[in-house]
């Protein structure tokens, strides 16, 4: 089951460089960790902004939130989830999606 | 799985009473029996707007669409998907949501 | 009398990790005891954020204001409050709801 | 109890002069029966704006969706309820009011 | 002379409790202090925000931004004001507004 | 008494060729008898829109209301109001304006 | 090079069936063709809007304005166009992001 | 060549008191002088807010902002800016301005 | 003297075809007459929208206005205009612009 | 490939002068190296804001995220970015823009 997610990522000013480091670090390895099990299949990074599209593959609601929620650096970003659907013009769809 | 849905509907000037009559009491069919088969448990007026917060619970994303795009006022409905997870604090919730 | 309420919680930098899960402890108590007390039905973690949709039933505009204005987060939380009537789909509706 | 109400009107430019003038006549009527009832204690015009704020005293949300939904104007009217609890600095309030 | 006045109280993070208890006691005196005058002739507050709606009814746009400037709170305070006028409709109203 | 005025203009679509010019000299007469009277001391367009910026001194909220209501574009005029006051550092002010 | 674009459709009222049906037709097929191309390698339904969210693949800013200025739905879209880079935790990137 | 401004101060809480009152002492000095200058012909507050809408009469736009970048009040404004035409309907304007 | 202009055309459904060719056929003419004077430099589309980023070289807020007013689809356009001045780090200006 | 670019700057309060001065005599020579490059053709002070708007000429969107994310004040820094096509009516373009 497919989602679309924007993240903004705002950093506080108070974090030293250090911890910041740290922070994305551990921020990339937990998403190529989900990269790699398929359930983030596409990161991009929005031309000019601290911000990225996802698309993630969960299979449901609940475990949609519990990857996000677990993001180290989700505390400091902005999310906004789109549920989608297959588009009826889809030439990779499995199925018919509807109008 | 559980989804927030708000519904502003918009009816245009041109359709004559009848035909509103009609399309008005389909949406209304097409509602209860979603209803009654528990996929759509919740439907409350927004007080002073001709709009609906609702709650459906469905198995994907693809059948909620499914659901959505065949309501009868579809085509002039303004439709807002919000998914929803298990809140940690739920006393209703089968298992622990996460924070 | 139901009321729909959106809440987005946004924590100051400054507290600390100790003072802030005496807060989302006491939070959690005051929620649970005011959801078995059938005054706060429903409450749905919104995906992806630190926000939720809960449903309110209370006997009054001041009843529920007392109620969210003690939250123990409230100083911290943007809190949007709709009131809801029956729709006049509403299967479970008691009588018929107006259009 | 309380309610904050915004209308805005916004008429649809193919109603002619002599409908139109019963439209408003109608809604007049009907919100002065209203307003002598107790159950619309305000209102009052927003300069330069064809809108008004209003306040209602009604018994519930169904009550003030019932009146609002009756309003001969409300298929062109945008409107906005905020539900009302007593300002505990209120003078003119019989208890105490919460922060 | 009629305003509706929106006020949304937003309180610095780096108040200490006393000195806030002082400031909000002083606000509430200076408003009852209005109040009683005939000047400040409504206050609600908005459900579950600290946020208020009231109506002013002073004699000039002067008279009314002297009045709010000198809120203890106003530093702390997005104030939007909305001048009014008699509406059509209003039973209460000495002479006829207009449309 | 001073109101900064804004007012953008949507002519409709059907308004025949000869309507429309009659309507928009009505209002420039209209207006221009304000201006002479001192009621509506300055009038600009706005670059590159169909709309102005405009400063009205009147007596009252409601004297404000009246002219703008009579405007023969009223119907087609998005207007919105913000009433002005002395500013402490204006060194055409009578008086001592507060901060 | 990638951009991420929303589509949303606002049909007009005045189009018969017919038109529709052949106008939607050809935008399935001018769609598919491109996604068989290797120019849009993704498209999903938002659920519950006449939306979606489409990846474009194409060697230009200006190729991709051809494309999309050509959709046969083209007139009755609004659309956004979001550039993208790569993200710099994309397991499937070629070289290195940067942050 | 006239210019319609609107300033939004929004002080920092960090300033301290004296630095404070020095800082709007000058930025009244340095606003008065361009007013006896004739640049900064009109200056209204606006009521209830910490803001102001100005006019100015400056001979090109590098002239505005070198003014208005200038202001000791710079660093913590929201500035505005909108240029203004002769309006077709100004009794007061020299020559035609067009519609 | 620069400024900044965005154009989104909305055209009419009623519009015939051959109408609006001689329509889009005068703008164009009457663009590139005004971009040979040297009025106006630039013109970009904006990719994916029916709407322009375009740059005007004026010698006054009266000149940008007749000329944007007299844009034969200038009833069918939204025009945002924004004044422009020198950057201080732009290696092309005469002078030196200020921060 | 052009890219029109608008960056808002928000300088944190707590950055002291010379650490300033510095980052933003870097933010100039670094602007300026790009500009003789040819790569970013434009850039312009918006009137009464600390803010730009450029534009910038290079080989791809992650060319323009690496110029742009190496910015000395892109951490301070609100950037929005779209994408430019050829308009149909530009004298100066090489080819012919599509409409």
């Amino acid at each position: 089951m497919l989602f679309h997610v924007r993240m903004d990522v705002h950093l506080p000013a108070h974090l030293d460089q250090q911890a910041l480091s740290q922070l994305v670090a551990r921020e990339k390895a937990y998403s190529q960790e989900l990269q790699h099990s398929g359930k983030w299949p596409h990161i991009w990074r929005i031309v000019g902004e601290y911000a990225n599209y996802s698309i993630f593959d969960v299979e449901s609601n609940d475990a949609l939130h519990q990857i996000l929620s677990a993001l180290p650096l989700f505390p400091f970003m902005d999310i906004k989830v789109t549920p989608l659907a297959v588009h009826p013009s889809d030439v990779n769809a499995r199925g018919e999606g509807v109008t």
